[in-house]
């Protein structure tokens, strides 16, 4: 809590090179004293991006040399893979020391990363009472609001009033969470019936009863809830947190916002990767976990490009005579896999902000079909101009622009119609999508292209 | 203000058909106080969702039918698309109440959209002091925190107490922002301090001073900083909101998470759609839209496909005596360019979060490079193995297994080396990139492959 700010903020993610250095000496050195200041002068945001840009034998060193003694702000911004690993790191009880100061979201965060048996040889080290939420929360699914959530917020029965919400506030102050935004009002059974900003609470006067000035939620999340529903309600009712509540609809936990930023950032990462055929990544992957990541797709590729291949042997005779269309054909290819993986990233992208429900499906087909037409025209068009002053052959050019056109409208259909219907039968669409509109456009590409050239030019 | 909450939300966002048609008759009948009534009975979010449901016509009718009845929240709620069909639609009276209703912040983002002749209209309906803080607002660049902040904020010198501050807020609260968390404690000349969450604020004694209970910021926005930037720093430090500091460093505005929200998914459907080569879109989009954010693409696609297309020309001779090669390159260049994307995909991702400073690119360049190493001979020694099966050719077995491996080492290289060249130039990593890779895979695989065939089996 110093009084004036950092001089300049905006610099610090530039680690230093130098810092980088001294630290690593220091750690070298065994001077923990140093090590440990300099760290709890940084905040613990630019403290972990200090120590996540050490190599990884010095990360681990730097863990071990801190034990008990590196901060428990720290620890948690660690990025997922660091933190698994400094948590491997440290004894038992320091990591229960860990997890005794965190907010019980946090501390689960830490717990599920880690074995059975060592969860078990940490859990020993709580007190019972925690234990107990921590396990509780443990046996809700990952990626459930019952695991995001924290078990730490501010509730309130219906006939307080401000001044009297404000009173216990002050009397409670070390048992409320560090940051919180609004305030949960409850029935007796404790069921939560609207809430409280606490930018209103502020404004009200003392007098004033939380029941005539709470509002109705607009979010509804139990503890099943998955994390995408989540952010999604946090996104479309523009909320900075939101209540959770158990099977029987009585008050449980708290979500905050920072915590579906980081969701929302996972689930677009997501997306991104699984159109490109990775099944996840991070900047600070060994080479072996790339490989493992992305081998399996390149042996689904591997299967449809010789199916590709099959296609193609079925016009070998063709080829033979016609030495022009093993060197045009690529470009039909290329051309309308390209088309077809916009069609994909632009719905893929729609399903996941929930604009293709209903009617706006079927419109989507649509439009992506004709903007296949109209592409397909143009491109059809353009290729075969190209082919025409190039080979000087107008039959071969008119067979390129025919199978050129047929292969866009494909592309195009297939584009949408692919991530819909994994939709519809409730896998993920961005998930092997691309193989299959790629395996569907190269098909069609060869064929119409080797199929209409054997009909018309031999 | 109800007292109980909605009795399903969740489900309110499957837009029951029976209540689109409704609507539908509702606006043809000119049922102006119906519409009216059934919307502002919706969450504005879950009304402009069904709005935006409806047919273009229906959708334009609406807003007519409604005028300046349309309620301002709703209008706020609109995707941008139906926001600026809408207020096409609105008189400049309309219009103008609207922008008397909204935050700066929200009147900002429907003034930038119209032409500069109605701007003026619109803005001489203005009271002189709004107009004046809106026109300062639109002279900010756009994605500029100027543009996203609000005016409206919470303030307060250091040497008040909570008790002070409770009372201030109390006396002013109409002039508050509906919502905000915490207070800025600023110097005699304005300049920002340190702040005070709310939720802080609210368990101090009434007799604390701000001075004592202020924390520094960890953010440093000025008007100028790209809303990049500022969703790194909210998400880096988990913030729910931040000030804004104009050129001489004085508290200007505030910006809050729900705007970053948005931010941070559309600076993330930027990546993955320029991934895809696709330059914008949106669910609503019409055909000719789709086309124009498409074709330019589609066109560098046609340059570098026929690119790729001279290099197998360069091999029509050996084409031309040996089928087999023109069934098998296709399967080069789709593995070798699958590669390729996987690594772009992961390098696009690092370095939009900020992965990829310093040391941490040259890793992963090094990392990227054994990754296609070894996926490199597991791939060889498939193609390879499917190759020999197929063709019983050793010779070409050969061939197209050192062809694939070359391929994949090289994909892997530029894969990585393409974005982070991209970045270091100032452009954005992944606009481009990925037409680049898979021409540089493409070429090495068609020249690979048909130059080792030409060498070793004619």
């Amino acid at each position: 809590m110093s009084q004036t700010p950092d001089p300049s903020p905006a610099k610090r993610d530039q680690v230093p090179e130098q810092l980088l250095q001294d630290l690593q000496q220091a750690v070298l050195a065994g001077d923990q004293a140093w090590v440990k200041s300099t760290l709890e002068s940084m905040h613990p945001a630019d403290a972990s991006d200090l120590l996540e840009q050490l190599p990884s034998d010095a990360f681990e060193a730097t863990v071990e040399l801190l034990g008990g003694e590196l901060p428990t702000e720290i620890l948690i911004e660690l990025r997922d893979e660091y933190r698994e690993d400094a948590v491997e790191v440290l004894s038992d009880e320091a990591v229960a020391e860990a997890i005794d100061e965190l907010d019980s979201d946090d501390a689960t965060a830490v717990l599920e990363d880690l074995d059975e048996d060592r969860l078990e040889r940490v859990l020993d080290e709580l007190e019972p009472e925690d234990r107990a939420v921590l396990e509780a929360n443990l046996d809700f699914e990952e990626d459930s609001a019952g695991r995001l959530m924290q078990r730490e917020f501010l509730a309130a029965p219906e006939f307080w009033t401000v001044g009297q919400t404000i009173d216990h506030a002050r009397e409670h102050a070390d048992e409320l969470p560090t940051d919180f935004y609004e305030i949960y009002v409850v029935d007796p059974s404790n069921r939560p019936l609207g809430y409280v900003l606490l930018s209103q609470l502020l404004r009200a006067a003392r007098d004033t009863k939380l029941a005539d000035m709470m509002e109705a939620f607009h979010s509804d999340i139990s503890v099943e809830t998955d994390q995408e529903e989540i952010a999604y309600q946090f996104q479309k009712y523009s909320l900075a947190s939101a209540p959770v509540k158990d099977g029987a609809g009585r008050l449980i936990g708290m979500i905050t916002v920072d915590d579906m930023v980081h969701v929302i950032q996972e689930e677009n990462t997501e997306d991104l990767l699984a159109l490109s055929n990775v099944s996840s990544a991070d900047g600070s992957d060994t080479v072996w976990e790339s490989v493992k990541a992305r081998a399996p797709w390149l042996a689904i590729n591997l299967v449809t490009a010789f199916i590709a291949s099959g296609i193609i042997a079925m016009f070998e005779g063709t080829l033979d005579r016609l030495v022009q269309l093993a060197i045009l054909m690529p470009v039909v290819a290329a051309l309308a896999g390209n088309a077809g993986s916009q069609g994909l990233a632009v719905a893929v992208r729609a399903i996941a902000e929930r604009e293709m429900e209903g009617s706006a499906g079927r419109r989507a087909v649509i439009r992506e079909t004709l903007t296949g037409v109209v592409n397909g025209f143009i491109f059809a068009a353009g290729v075969g101009l190209v082919s025409l002053i190039w080979f000087r052959d107008v039959q071969l050019a008119l067979v390129i622009s025919v199978a050129m056109l047929a292969s866009f409208i494909w592309a195009g259909f297939s584009g949408i119609l692919v991530p819909l219907m994994l939709k519809r039968i409730g896998a993920d669409p961005a998930v092997a999508s691309s193989v299959f509109v790629l395996t569907l456009t190269d098909t069609m590409a060869f064929f119409s292209f080797l199929g209409l050239a054997t009909l018309v030019l031999l």
